[in-house]
């Protein structure tokens, strides 16, 4: 008999979906929570998925029945240890097909796409030339130039997808030599949900001999991301906003940079051999794997819960997944425009393309007091701010780029009722029709008289 | 009425545990689960928690009694975010009263205690001369040199804990300045399971000015530890071996150098404001709170479990914790003292203070078989191999110190049949009385004949 449990089994297979699939619909955790109102309580909204979202049922699911078969991965000889790496190393398979990554690419667990974005950084070789729009998240905009070996140069905001790649195209011509070269692009923004070029992009980088990584945190949960059709070198995403909130991230592509590199952290898991040096010092040989920038205990629940994340989305299938959004969404952009006071943010225009992802500004009314409304009378839960795109959003408010603002730390006071700040809604996957219809009336409530 | 769970009410209290504790063995995931052994079936015998402990039932339930109410950490305005952001400030809290911190001294969340000496080796001062024993775990041995402006003297092994002072005290008296300097000591070794002098060495390096970082991956677990009472500048532990394994550790204590460094990971939460500048380039300006060195979404069901163990532990009060580990310690020990064949490692000698961790060998038997014996007839799960401390078994067994030998990566092959090898049993606060009873029969029966 076995007593391998049967939701642990280790099947490496994305099975797509079949072409009837349902509404697309995704149960998660906390769809049945309530909150309270001022006029008692409330179902809640979360319709800010852009930042973190609900755990999927079927994540929970696939946690709940490993956790007791929880044990040390590598090198333990009991059964449950062997489970467990087994467990982690086909989260690590599952993860690649759904990447559509290539033979040799590399699957790195990190613990979210800032940490991934923070080791690409640290593995480029030296000298390396780094270009990144201003219009990055601050995850993909702020890495790099730490390295003093390295040379950024930030490009404006484009305002529209052919201007992406011919600002890229221009800056990439002054490159003066062949060395390493670097892009770095956003999928899809986290400010205004629009979809970058990123086949283009990627054309245009090689064009110039250089690589491209994509920061896929916000379009993964909602796209198709394959590192092969998308022409990318690496792409990097999250857990927590793709419906799997337990600390693990993912950096995956090419693994020349990575294996030549120093490992990202010193530790035990990264380490092959080390020994004492007779004269000093110690010898330390590396590995050149994946665990080369794994050090320690590697996170088998998170990577566990993101391989059935890319599991669930796989076999709910993008097609319908994707129908559902752009239904949701074209109802959500509908009804902000039928509301005189809203402006919706947008770099690229009208008809971009988009994800769940929309952020608008209400004329005469503070963005943070208009959010705390939202949640104390209806029960949503959106975000305020500037989103960790400091100078993306203040581009789209055309407003000064000096002035002071919170990127999200509680600690510091963020100017209340400043016109420097927006406000965003996102969902997903988990999110019903009834919370955007709800969002829409409470928009037009609050902003009626 | 209240929709606030009251699973999660935020008490930052920690309850000590009545005197009249029980038989503090606590419940643990896991404890039920049966394993195939060549006989049929057997509960499994988890006794590998120096690597990775079980989660306790009381952490697995309060994660699930959060997961509903998940939502994005800071600056968001929905319910379910200020109550995630909340929690995960308790958990902070939480966490620096387990610790006895001090007034200003910081808890950062980090992924593991690998992690947290890595941060901590990011933001030396430049000059910082680091001191280190050569028994560390890797975690604890090898960031230090990665920073080509710190220099690292690595001391022999010392063969009692009076020596281990001594060793310290002549190596820091050679310190040609009174530049920075830190010392970084195991509490607990992850070989032995021996206690060091955790108090004497913090007096010592402070004598000479220096200040001292603990690696308390395995004293935490075991016993109560204080930064103020220990007398320590910082700890570093990790959640896997805490019973909380759910991605997260913690690196706690003096605000100083962690306030004055470059953050450890550049993205949001960690940046405050982020600007273009004119002539090029972007201005940063960081947070000097934790969330410094916390760039992304933070892990909070990593924080909230690791301060759900952290109550845990304290309520069933580490009297009755470690009273009941020292019985079984006692049995165990006594059990393989009866066993001719066996061989268990020792620093500090037989009278040296232990946590429950202990390795061994068998007169010629291969440690890798002989664990995977353990595994296969007694459904029992140990560790075997360096333990990612080479330098410290090639001392203690002996050996040669140039023989290659893997730490925990199973690309590679490690060479089987080596006798630079050892098998380590390690319990906590889970283990039953029949593990230890099935361990040592197992061991007496698998070495008779």
């Amino acid at each position: 008999m076995s007593v391998y449990p049967a939701a642990l089994a280790p099947s490496r297979a994305v099975v797509p979906a079949a072409p009837s699939a349902s509404s697309a619909e995704l149960p998660v955790l906390g769809r049945d929570v309530r909150v309270p109102v001022l006029s008692g309580e409330l179902p809640y909204a979360a319709l800010d998925y852009a930042a973190s979202a609900p755990a999927l049922q079927r994540v929970w699911d696939d946690v709940a029945a490993y956790l007791p078969y929880y044990g040390s991965v590598h090198r333990g000889a009991g059964y449950l240890s062997q489970l467990s790496t087994e467990l982690f190393e086909a989260s690590r398979a599952t993860v690649a097909a759904f990447l559509g990554c290539r033979d040799g690419d590399q699957v790195v667990f990190t613990r979210s796409t800032t940490d991934s974005l923070n080791l690409l950084a640290a593995v480029l070789p030296a000298g390396t030339r780094v270009f990144v729009f201003e219009t990055e998240h601050h995850a993909a905009l702020l890495p790099w130039e730490r390295r003093p070996d390295v040379t950024v140069t930030y490009l404006d905001a484009p305002r529209s997808p052919r201007e992406a790649v011919g600002v890229l195209e221009a800056a990439l011509a002054t490159r003066g030599d062949d060395g390493p070269a670097l892009v770095c692009v956003t999928g899809a923004s986290n400010v205004t949900g629009e979809v970058w070029p990123v086949r283009e992009l990627a054309a245009a980088a090689h064009r110039h001999g250089a690589r491209i990584a994509l920061d896929a945190a916000q379009l993964a949960p909602h796209r198709p991301v394959s590192v092969t059709d998308l022409g990318v070198d690496w792409v990097a995403f999250s857990g927590h906003k793709l419906y799997a909130p337990f600390g693990a991230g993912v950096l995956a592509g090419r693994a020349d940079w990575l294996t030549e590199a120093e490992p990202y952290l010193a530790g035990g898991g990264a380490s092959r051999t080390v020994a004492r040096r007779a004269g000093g010092g110690i010898d330390v040989a590396w590995h050149t794997s994946a665990a080369r920038h794994e050090a320690g205990s590697p996170n088998v629940v998170g990577a566990h819960a993101i391989a059935s994340a890319c599991k669930a989305l796989t076999e709910a299938g993008f097609g319908a997944l994707v129908a559902r959004e752009e239904r949701l969404l074209g109802r959500l952009r509908e009804g902000l425009a039928a509301i005189p006071a809203v402006t919706v943010l947008s770099l690229f225009g009208e008809d971009s393309d988009r994800v769940g992802v929309l952020s608008f500004t209400v004329a005469g009314q503070d963005s943070s007091a208009f959010a705390r409304e939202l949640s104390a009378r209806y029960g949503i839960g959106v975000r305020d701010g500037l989103f960790c795109a400091h100078p993306l959003v203040r581009t789209l408010l055309g407003t000064d780029r000096d002035e002071p603002a919170g990127c999200h730390e509680p600690a510091d006071g963020v100017p209340a009722g400043s016109p420097l700040h927006a406000i965003r809604v996102s969902f997903g996957a988990g999110t019903p029709e009834e919370h955007i219809e709800r969002f829409l009336t409470a928009v037009a409530e609050l902003t009626a008289g």
